[in-house]
């Protein structure tokens, strides 16, 4: 049961490493439930700071990693997971003992070995990732119901201090998040799965209707409705989170994209000599999937009385 | 502009052939435009046509197909695009001289060459295709707003009477839709790209999914939110309307796949390689389309007042 509003902050500094779409959405929701008493957040770009102070996101903003960590109870790495392990390094010498490291990234194998090098003992790291987001990115996209009834998993190591990830699950329900935690490399499997190949084959296919010519892109845009615009909403993610995902979580990428591949071509050669009845086999069970996505409640889009109009 | 409520009706008596999702919506949208006297149903199965009546779909129905288009104005097959030429070899006796005969076909070039070949020359073929539909299928999946702001796309032939395809434009705009006319073989390529290739990859991912075995496959619904989930909606789609699809359009489709494969093959290629910039580059351009279909207002599940909750 998520707590609505906590009578005391969990924490009295969060510091944010990153504020874009999810470093800005956790912020905010922190911030509404009453988590922690200071937010603060770094970034590379004082841009992408003067949006997230001028939206009152945080409360203090520098481009300065090490000025922003050091008093930081919590430090949160929104980053692309390519770029964490460098975090890592630069934050370490700055780091409060006792402070809890988190981050967002969608590969956790990877994150834990690059960042996990450079964080001091006297830190706990609790890597996470919580399932949310939306195509848009930046602070300007963050809002703080994004991970409301959302999943959140936790991936702690041999080393991770037990009260460290308590301290993460209550944040994470406290901000409307379903918790689970797993080790790295079954996280990585699932994701690559449910998450990683989707977002490569929508990527895929919209770039190749991309590559058609002028004339007849115009028309794939117009008959959208049609199946295709249900892949143009993954294929609109952030690209270097994207690139960085594939780069990091390779093995198991390359995995299920080479089940999948010998699929496609099963369906492909059923095409190709006409039969039937293996084509309508296979689209025949994939039908039970999709009630237990609606019976386990993942579909958001589901609206029924919303869609009829009589 | 769609047509809210005519004064007089357009036809006297419309016979649909087959009442499935498709064919209910149009009855109970031409019920509720006040567009047609009678409204008649036919079906191989009496369950389905008891259906129909019950939810007051249609005012007559009978598993007899000569007996329900007989006196018919017009004749709308809603049938799987496979069974559209032996449904066109029983009705032909049957028709009325003067009658309009139209489909709502997702194929269209085979469509035109199967029922073509046993039309009567005394009656207009309209071939046509509504661009929409939804997960479910029956009569009772119906309901009268499908079509409002879809597309409808009319592929008359040499042998089309101009008159015929004004009345079914007339048709289409008073329950709703916009009406495009292009010749069959355009319209498959077109939908072969923007359809039928989306749903074949569909099928396919929520295929791969269900062999991972049944652990993986319990937290591939739970973490379907992560991507898989945009996926699972069409490919619960009818199974036998689909398997007619990519029979009848195998040269289009077969050919927009190879073009996929390559695709997908040269990102499978650059992520073992560790191409970074080939991935970002690919992935950056997919977004602008994105942004086109929402301006061209085809996405539906754009609702950005709904996703914010601050």
């Amino acid at each position: 049961m998520p707590l609505k509003k906590l009578e005391t902050p969990i924490f009295d500094t969060v510091a944010f490493v990153g504020i874009g779409l999810i470093g800005a959405s956790m912020a905010l929701a922190i911030r509404r439930a009453g988590l922690a008493k200071t937010l603060k957040a770094t970034s590379r770009r004082q841009e992408t700071l003067d949006t997230a102070l001028s939206l009152n996101i945080v409360d203090e903003a520098s481009t300065d990693m090490g000025r922003i960590v050091k008093d930081a109870d919590l430090v949160m790495i929104c980053v692309p997971v390519g770029a964490c392990g460098k975090v890592a390094e630069t934050i370490a010498p700055h780091l409060k003992p006792g402070a809890i490291i988190s981050d967002v990234g969608s590969v956790k194998a990877s994150v834990v070995k690059d960042m996990g090098k450079h964080l001091p003992d006297n830190v706990a790291f609790v890597p996470g990732h919580p399932i949310a987001g939306t195509e848009n990115s930046g602070p300007e996209s963050g809002f703080p119901g994004l991970f409301n009834g959302r999943w959140c998993i936790l991936t702690p190591t041999d080393k991770t201090p037990q009260s460290a990830v308590d301290s993460m699950r209550l944040l994470w329900r406290a901000i409307g998040s379903n918790v689970e935690c797993m080790s790295p490399e079954h996280h990585d499997r699932v994701l690559a799965i449910t998450s990683h190949l989707p977002h490569l084959i929508a990527y895929s296919i919209v770039g190749t209707a991309a590559d058609l010519g002028t004339d007849i892109q115009e028309e794939v845009i117009q008959y959208s409705a049609s199946g295709f615009r249900d892949f143009t909403r993954i294929a609109a993610s952030d690209p270097v989170m994207w690139r960085d995902v594939f780069l990091t979580n390779r093995d198991a990428v390359l995995d299920v994209l080479q089940r999948y591949t010998e699929d496609l071509t099963a369906l492909q050669r059923a095409i190709r000599r006409g039969e039937g009845d293996t084509l309508e086999a296979c689209f025949t069970r994939t039908r039970s999937i999709r009630r237990s996505i609606i019976d386990a409640k993942q579909d958001e889009t589901w609206r029924p009385s919303e869609q009829r109009d009589n």
